[in-house]
């Protein structure tokens, strides 16, 4: 379909660049995250090697794996574990990616056809668990039972978080704090366990611990509601997905929580009938991001990211300043303020 | 459908009850399992209790946590760690259940509706994560490492298993020893890491938990052998799967290998169409059966699963005679010589 251009009303007049920043300033380890990666995603099954290799080597921003290298960075971290455990945390995310483009029949991932159809749903349920075995098995190899205890708590909390989205998925009336759940569990707690681990390998205690921990919670979930805002007006072919493909599965995120409860009664009974009896016809999605436009609702949705965003780099706080928490910041920043 | 009684081919006179008894021997640890398994099965998000608690409590064997549980009493382990690392095992196979019904598209499991079809495939594909996850935190409140290794390697090969078996779907010119590696894998390795471990909580040495693993090992195969003629022969209300759905899902297991390679041209034609071209009419499983039976196939399952049950008591050889030795061979006598 026509990808509209709303996201200049967002007053985002360039795309920020700070994450190709970044990605150079961590270069060097990027390349080693991706060797393991690699290297660890082969099995003796070749259709295993195959279906991993497409849905790792189709890109996505690696940003899971680039907090815990940029972390360990500003822990002075000098050794190799966060490699290892980066990768780890890139395979509990790809498990859970080919497991959700089941759960949401998806046909689209990354800008190209999602793994179930180029295979089928059974091959990705499979690679999937095959994935966070793999994932499992780094981290233990790493050997550390504090950082065991992390990741595997944020894997259980994706698996809730997941099943709670389930649960709001086709219900218009979530509320708001409803949707924080759910993206709290299903994305922030891994990228709180991914800045966690570095300050867990580095040694820097509680304080410092505690702190990464919440700037990784509230940098992710600044970054799902943005992912969950591009769904309704990203113009930039990164972005890797079809505006609106939210709206047509029915999938309940803040946009439209936001929308409804602006609505007036006439657009209530539209919410209903599109997302809760799942009736819709071809001019429904215009018809929602004209509502969506109407109450400002995109603007406010980038407010309460920024808001979130501060809150990560707040959280920075007991670290002194340094070249690498300006780094982070600059990620922060980049969470709300991106068009991909 | 009408089960047939053909189970009296395999000159079984009665239903071997060694299970019973082993499970009266093993009542008191098993019930503490059970809570484990009871209390961390529950999660904040209430569809994922409900589930769980309908796959575990619909029953099953229990063979792998009994595992755990028997091959501690051998070792004279005297802790309690043993309890949490059994309900540890049964996770990861539930997981591996719930996983395996939405690939097969079941409908029945132990009996019963199978979960995918009493909630939804997407729910059955988190749920089964969310036990995978549990697995693992509880193999990490544990503590050990190489109890980890052990479980984490036995968990990434049931998924490398599974997708094995999935390209031997309606293959029936998969070999025997193809055969043999896909239970190896999706089955067996998880049976060999029941037993292994506890030789590793209770320091036996690397002879003994080398005897373990293959004891766990050769029973697994044998077990799964059995599971897979029994679905071609079993009178048994308590098989809980009707028989012929294996043959119906075109899913290529020893019987069928074996009667295949034993059939002549016209005979292999039918095997061709019915389980290479999915075209099956209604005679078409009675056919099959006529077939299995015309070259002995069902007895000669049972001899091969028999002689595996042989290697795994002839790896016990590094134990000493004791009752609790007695109880493993009487399981491994049993893993053939059963109904169900």
């Amino acid at each position: 379909m026509k990808k509209l251009k709303l996201i200049s009303q967002n007053s985002l007049d360039q795309k920020d660049d700070s994450l190709s920043n970044i990605i150079k300033w961590l270069n060097d380890d990027i390349s080693k995250v991706n060797s393991v990666i690699l290297d660890k995603m082969s099995s003796k099954v070749p259709l295993i090697s195959q279906l991993s290799g497409y849905i790792i080597s189709s890109g996505g921003k690696r940003i899971r794996p680039i907090l815990t290298l940029a972390t360990s960075k500003l822990c002075k971290y000098s050794g190799e574990r966060h490699i290892n455990l980066a990768a780890s945390i890139e395979f509990i995310h790809t498990a859970t990616l080919l497991h959700d483009d089941v759960v949401d029949e998806s046909i689209q991932r990354r800008g190209q056809k999602s793994a179930n159809l180029v295979w089928d749903n059974k091959s990705s349920i499979l690679v999937g668990d095959f994935l966070l075995s793999k994932a499992f098995r780094l981290m233990i190899k790493d050997g550390s039972h504090r950082c065991l205890d992390v990741m595997s708590k944020a894997s259980l909390e994706i698996s809730q978080g997941e099943v709670l989205q389930l649960l709001t998925n086709n219900n218009i009336k979530t509320s708001e704090s409803q949707y924080y759940n759910v993206i709290t569990a299903k994305t922030a707690e891994l990228f709180a366990a991914a800045c966690t681990i570095s300050g867990i390998i580095s040694e820097v205690g509680k304080d410092k611990e505690n702190s990464l921990y919440e700037y990784g919670k509230y940098l992710g979930i600044s970054f799902q509601i943005i992912d969950d805002t591009l769904d309704y007006c990203s113009n930039d072919n990164s972005f890797g997905k079809n505006i609106g493909d939210d709206f047509k599965e029915g999938k309940v995120t803040l946009p439209i929580i936001l929308a409804f409860t602006r609505s007036n009664e006439i657009e209530k009974r539209f919410w209903l009938k599109a997302i809760n009896e799942k009736k819709q016809c071809g001019n429904d999605l215009m018809n929602a991001i004209e509502i969506i436009n109407k109450y400002d609702v995109i603007k406010d949705c980038f407010e309460k990211a920024k808001n979130f965003s501060l809150m990560a780099k707040d959280s920075l706080g007991p670290f002194e300043s340094s070249h690498e928490k300006e780094r982070l910041i600059e990620l922060a920043n980049f969470s709300f303020n991106r068009e991909y």
